[in-house]
């Protein structure tokens, strides 16, 4: 296993000394070529799917897992297209700012650089192959992938348009690297190779995430759970209130920025009940604190384990609190620092929720359902970060980078 | 020790949160009352140093060691000096930038935030607890700080002043502790309490850092070895790039950001002899490839060895290049990635080389001893990061932070 990492590492560190250096147009040509050749190559891509997807079938993987790991010909364009959008994107690389004159002459500013070598790691779901890659090409980083073993001939396929189209811009194709096994213990070689990988980016489930960080040698950009809450304060418009709340809640179950807990402002109480009718209208189960199971019989109490609780299901948790510093105290306790939101008319108020609430993401009047790296105006996301070192919140090739410092003189020395 | 650990832990945790929300006033008054009570209680803290000094004299520490861990009044007052002088600056938490609306109708942008909980752990300069401390308070962190043995005497008395000021301030004590033992394992628990602690950043030596880079389960930012380049290109100002070189080198012998190879174009070689010159008579021994050594009988061979030590001392090599590619190329396999520099006046050599070196502090026509947080303007300055996450380089107040998402709304929700 370690000779294998090896040789994909020194093929990394290689490649990524020549990308840091690659013109934008070079590295746009590539993606653009690559999703040219999905739309060509369209046939060989979903063959290779169907043998997954035969696989899956022999080894009766569960529906949900097997819809992740389906490609067609919708999935494989849409694919080429989010490769066009990240060439459309500007380059970060080599950006210069905050250039300033100190008193001993000398010019000091940033400029942006890519951070080298980015290891990925993801389950079922083949287009993370494809988006991951143009995520780490266009900002400068190459990319050593591993993907689930049940999509292997999918990320072969995907893996083999994007390296020739590497080539053909004249980029160096190990830029972009598959491993090319299903063997588990590849994936310890690669999160403890820290000579070859600069950080790792697991992109998976909380299981999935907790064994790579507790393992991992190299550093890790984690994504753990959303444990997302809404605070309807006293002073908040009572219909914005409730369209948020139902937003937040209703508008996807399983996605990491979907309320889990809602917080209610005891002289707010009177927007609960048209929530409470509105989600039990759709399906969804709510359970409360007593305050809000006396509003209605069909809420069910919650214990301390649903504070604490992803449920990206149709379950939602209501407390009715005495005041804002008791919601920060709660959201302080349980929340998983991913996304709070107050709604609130009250500016003292939002003001001191968008200061104190220590998440990636703090909102003042807007559904959770926000944070995201499109609706951020980052383009794409390889992810969402919850972790508090690098970067917050969702990820996109900025994330991707750092900033080195330049000094630009006129022969100045130290005296 | 995991007792001891989770008691600071939750302390840390617990201030941390108030000190999120400390208005900068408050923050600065207890970094002024600090320095008051430093010179105030001259006397306790010399005569807590007065012990350190006589274990040290009894355990034999060596004269090095001693003096940087001995204090005086001139360095006690220098301490309260730096202290006034973090006050001075601006404070960076809760910063708002990039603050844009979004076709949705939301604003989303940034704000600056403290990191959390930063452990420092750092060997004999008593000076480091202040300076750490004022830094991390500052910056809105509380801190759990870990010096060495032999300073544990001096340690004790500026962490009481500290605390003591602290809480005449009003804030929280506990976000500045220091562990008040010189039992080892306390570090083990340090460096793995990553329930409790965001961050280590250890000061000391290189075999420090990476023992503890070894054994961490809390991300460390670190500073290894400056192994710190001039480049003289063909195109370089011959007396600027002497007078570069010579200042890289001999300005100081001891520091990071000192030059320890320099590498000079092969039609640049005439600048040579005056350089080798300058060196010998400064009583720094030179050694050098074969060229080099042509060039003076006293300039002895060049090992690789050589290329790949930070000598910290009155030695230096040289090394004659065919062309700045391969300059580049020695610096990439060589280099610790701390700093370089470029001497040249050709517009195109400068701006190549800017780019293409991927280390944390890139200059032109600089001394590579400008590589400091001072010199930078960061006004002070924790280390300086050889890593390529989160903060690259000199590390000063913003280093210790990170941004979060901010959404501002109207009642938007997704649809």
């Amino acid at each position: 296993m370690k000779e294998i990492m090896n040789i994909l590492g020194k093929q990394a560190r290689a490649s990524a000394a020549t990308l840091r250096m690659a013109d934008t147009n070079a590295k746009n040509n590539a993606l653009l070529l690559a999703a040219k050749r999905f739309r060509q190559d369209m046939a060989d891509i979903l063959s290779a799917s169907a043998k997954d997807m035969k696989a899956a079938d022999e080894n009766n993987l569960e529906a949900a897992l097997k819809d992740r790991l389906a490609l067609n010909e919708a999935r494989v364009e849409a694919m080429a297209e989010g490769l066009e959008q990240i060439a459309a994107l500007p380059d970060p690389v080599g950006a210069i700012s905050d250039l300033v004159y100190r008193p001993s002459g000398i010019q000091v500013g940033h400029m942006r650089v890519p951070l080298g070598v980015i290891g990925i790691i993801y389950e079922s779901r083949p287009n993370v192959t494809a988006d991951a890659a143009g995520l780490c090409l266009k900002s400068g980083n190459a990319c050593i992938l591993r993907g689930g073993s049940e999509a292997i001939h999918s990320n072969r396929a995907i893996a083999k348009c994007l390296r020739e189209a590497i080539n053909e811009a004249g980029l160096d194709e190990n830029v972009v690297q598959l491993i090319d096994s299903t063997d588990r213990a590849l994936v310890g070689a690669l999160i403890t190779a820290d000579a070859y990988v600069d950080v790792i980016i697991p992109r998976g489930g909380p299981s999935l995430i907790k064994r790579i960080s507790a393992e991992a040698k190299v550093p890790v950009i984690k994504h753990l759970d959303g444990i997302c809450h809404v605070y309807i304060d006293k002073a908040a418009d009572r219909d914005m209130a409730i369209r948020i709340a139902l937003n937040a809640k209703t508008h996807r179950y399983g996605v990491c920025n979907a309320m889990e807990t809602l917080l209610v402002h005891q002289e707010a109480m009177d927007c609960l009940p048209e929530i409470i009718n509105q989600l039990l209208d759709k399906g969804v189960e709510v359970r409360g604190c007593t305050k809000t199971q006396a509003l209605n019989v069909q809420v069910v109490a919650a214990t301390d384990e649903d504070w604490a609780t992803e449920y990206l299901a149709p379950v939602l948790s209501i407390r009715v609190v005495d005041d804002m510093m008791q919601a920060i105290s709660h959201i302080e306790k349980y929340s998983s620092a991913h996304t709070e939101t107050i709604v609130t008319a009250d500016y003292d108020a939002g003001q001191r929720f968008l200061r104190n609430v220590d998440s990636s993401s703090v909102m003042w009047n807007a559904s959770t359902r926000f944070a995201d790296g499109f609706e951020y105006g980052l383009g794409a996301e390889i992810g969402i970060s919850t972790d508090r070192l690098h970067v917050r919140g969702p990820v996109g090739l900025e994330g991707l980078t750092n900033q080195k410092w330049i000094v630009l003189g006129h022969g100045e020395i130290r005296s």
